[in-house]
């Protein structure tokens, strides 16, 4: 550092002629967020991506990016968040409580980076693997009181914002359920209106113009461990369009992108399924970090909203956690547990087995296949009775620890590359990233 | 990071005489281990030392500190480290078994940074509030096959390298029962051979001569919360003597500082302990940075060989951690479990209410009350069984979440500031930090 500053005091010239070129063409932000990622989830995903035993590590795209870490705390009774506030955090630089969509704590309505982006020129877009009405996308376009206003948000999505232009250029996700609804159906409404419309996954690819709305799911996408990876897939298309865009008109263009279900996974406490969510985002930054090199004006920024379920390694007083046994299970509790409901309780042991591959034992057996399901449970509280039973054997014998089945307050990681991304240097606030972020678009 | 390479090209003779200084005049080498100090921890303590509801966090020493993480496996079967092989990599830079002490997986002896510095005519010196002979300290001063030799450990740092010359100018913590056994006694010895050693803390601030050996108790000190911070006071009192050393003959000194209990309160699962574990090792920061500000050409790295005990601050699905509830605990269980054995079980509750100040149910009253402790138990076991119940009301209470009584896989923070500080940024692995000071010091 000593070194750096007495040259930059000799070379006051040259950097000043460099920042003037910065401002003169501001870049690209790719805002990337993993929901719930700690640096637990990171760890996690490099030793099960990794050989027991080989003396190294599998290289992750995580690994030359970090830059420091950030606090998560809500305008709140808490020091725990969830999603809303800290996406509001993230989005606006302003600090909120839980359940906020982009309002302060008085409900009154904060400006997002996608909002000063937009009033700008700039292109916009967003991708998650949940519902786009979801917390985090929501926080980024639009402003509610609370983040379970989910017809409502819909509705915010899909208003014009004048004739022909909405908030967004191209969002890709979940959700169709809340844009197509018996009150309300939008969708003819946008199209007729110029936007493109998009329901079939391999449609996407195919795409060509924008605004773009792509709802893939009625509610969520599946999991992806129970499916092809699908985020890195939205992020290459969705670069693409706004791209494309660029190229007409030469301005830069703002996308968040969310791996949503690693935070659902956590809520869970379903590891074998976070890891696959972390390969599933992997492969997003992967895609985005390619594009970052061919387009250096562009800033990539990686954080996570708050940590789930306290995840950790190690359980139990064993000093291990077996990487190899969490990727040998092939599929999600969620889908587990639905298929359970579903079959007679013999044939629950031959169902489990083939997915789970560990080495059950019989008192383990015994507890999964007597698990009571409450009889005033209902929908997917019957799948959690099952999937708690379950999860305990997971955790047992891949000696995975969870505390929880909500969030915790530890600090996440920060990671970024490109213009603009030595702001994040070090020790920060979630609502420090939010106003990073504004300073770098006006 | 483009404005300042274009600048570096620009002033290449400015940056080489630079380099070269540098070169000339090797960094004194201040390396502080939190022993068991994962991300969760300082994030524990930043929350545990502020205001809920304030708005603003309380400023801890950490805040403007952070470079990256590391990852901490061993070369073992196991991704989970345990203190003496990580201290082996950070010390020597070289992947080792758990329980090694300075030895590789073929139990060769590897040089460590601190034989490296002595080689080359530096000071050197370790400061623990356990016992010196302990795996951190052991790791950077001795070579043995198990951490568990603790005798052949005293035996090896008393053991002088040349007449009147040992590994260490300074070494003090705790342990004066390894180095006064009945097979041997080396206190009187050292003391002839010209080691000024001491047993009372409050010597330590008057003593003025080199090489000191300071042994404060039997084996570790007292708990942060049960006595008052300490490895402030051993810090302020090593770098006196060092850095006057360094005033006699022009050499860097190179310092060894742990946090060594931090971890003990993981492994107890007692967060009130860990936090005030913290608030010692912050407050020896806070000696090294004033130190470090007077004496630029030092660089301190701060990191840590694990983290312990799954600590993470959330609980039971509940999105909150209770701070204050932590900090009105005033002791710690290993004090608590200690004097509890010693009361009849109806002084139990008239003695836990004002140490524990949380609304204890009757139900957990009776769970405290009526906690078996198994008649084959011996020492510290009969302690560790109640110390299981109050651990698992206090989380309860508090929503700290604990997963095991081990350590974990999760990576760990590093900070430094300083000449070649600059090596630490980002991700790497434990034995890239031994490496990198070994080449500093080279
Ligand atoms: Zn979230
Ligand atoms: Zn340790």
């Amino acid at each position: 550092m000593l070194a750096t500053s007495v040259i930059l005091s000799g070379c006051t010239q040259t950097n000043d002629k460099s920042s003037e070129q910065h401002q003169a063409e501001p870049p690209n932000i790719i805002f990337m967020i993993g929901d719930g990622m700690g640096f637990e989830y990171i760890s996690a995903y490099r030793y099960a991506m990794s050989e027991p035993g080989a003396g190294t590590l599998a290289a992750t795209p995580f690994d030359d990016l970090l830059l420091g870490a950030a606090t998560t705390y809500p305008d709140d009774t808490t020091w725990v968040t969830d999603s809303a506030s800290s996406a509001t955090a993230l989005a606006t630089g302003v600090k909120s409580y839980n359940g906020a969509i982009g309002v302060d704590a008085d409900k009154h309505p904060q400006q997002s980076i996608m909002e000063l982006a937009r009033a700008n020129g700039w292109y916009t877009g967003a991708v998650s693997t949940v519902q786009v009405n979801h917390a985090t996308p929501a926080s980024f376009f639009t402003h509610h009181p609370s983040r379970k206003m989910y017809e409502a948000i819909a509705d915010s999505l899909a208003t014009p914002v004048q004739p022909g232009v909405w908030s967004f250029d191209v969002l890709l996700g979940g959700g169709y359920r809340y844009f197509n609804r018996d009150d309300k159906n939008w969708l003819p409404e946008l199209e007729q209106q110029g936007m493109q419309v998009i329901t079939e996954f391999e449609q996407l690819a195919t795409t060509t113009t924008t605004p773009l709305l792509g709802l893939f799911a009625p509610v969520a996408l599946p999991a992806a461990i129970d499916d092809q990876p699908r985020l890195a897939t939205m992020t290459e298309n969705a670069l693409r369009l706004l791209s494309a865009k660029q190229q007409e008109q030469q301005q830069p263009f703002a996308l968040m992108i969310e791996g949503s279900q690693i935070d659902w996974c956590g809520h869970a406490n379903d590891i074998a399924c976070t890891v696959h969510e972390m390969h599933d985002f992997a492969q997003a930054i992967d895609v985005v970090r390619a594009f970052q090199q061919q387009h250096p004006n562009t800033l990539l920024i990686i954080t996570a909203d708050h940590s789930t379920g306290g995840l950790t390694l190690g359980q139990g007083g064993e000093y291990a956690w077996y990487s190899e046994k969490v990727m040998g299970i092939t599929a999600s509790l969620e889908v587990m547990t639905r298929d359970l409901l579903e079959l007679p309780r013999d044939q629950w042991r031959g169902y489990l087995q083939p997915r789970l591959n560990l080495d059950v034992t019989e008192d383990e057996w015994q507890q999964i296949l007597a698990v009571e399901i409450p009889a005033a449970a209902r929908g997917r509280d019957r799948q959690y009775a099952i999937g708690k039973v379950l999860a305990a054997v997971i955790s047992t014998h891949t000696r995975t620890g969870w505390t929880t089945t909500g969030h915790t307050a530890v600090d996440v990681p920060v990671m970024a590359i490109g213009p603009g991304s030595e702001a994040f240097r070090g020790y920060q606030d979630n609502t420090d990233i939010g106003k990073a972020l504004l300073k770098l678009i006006r």
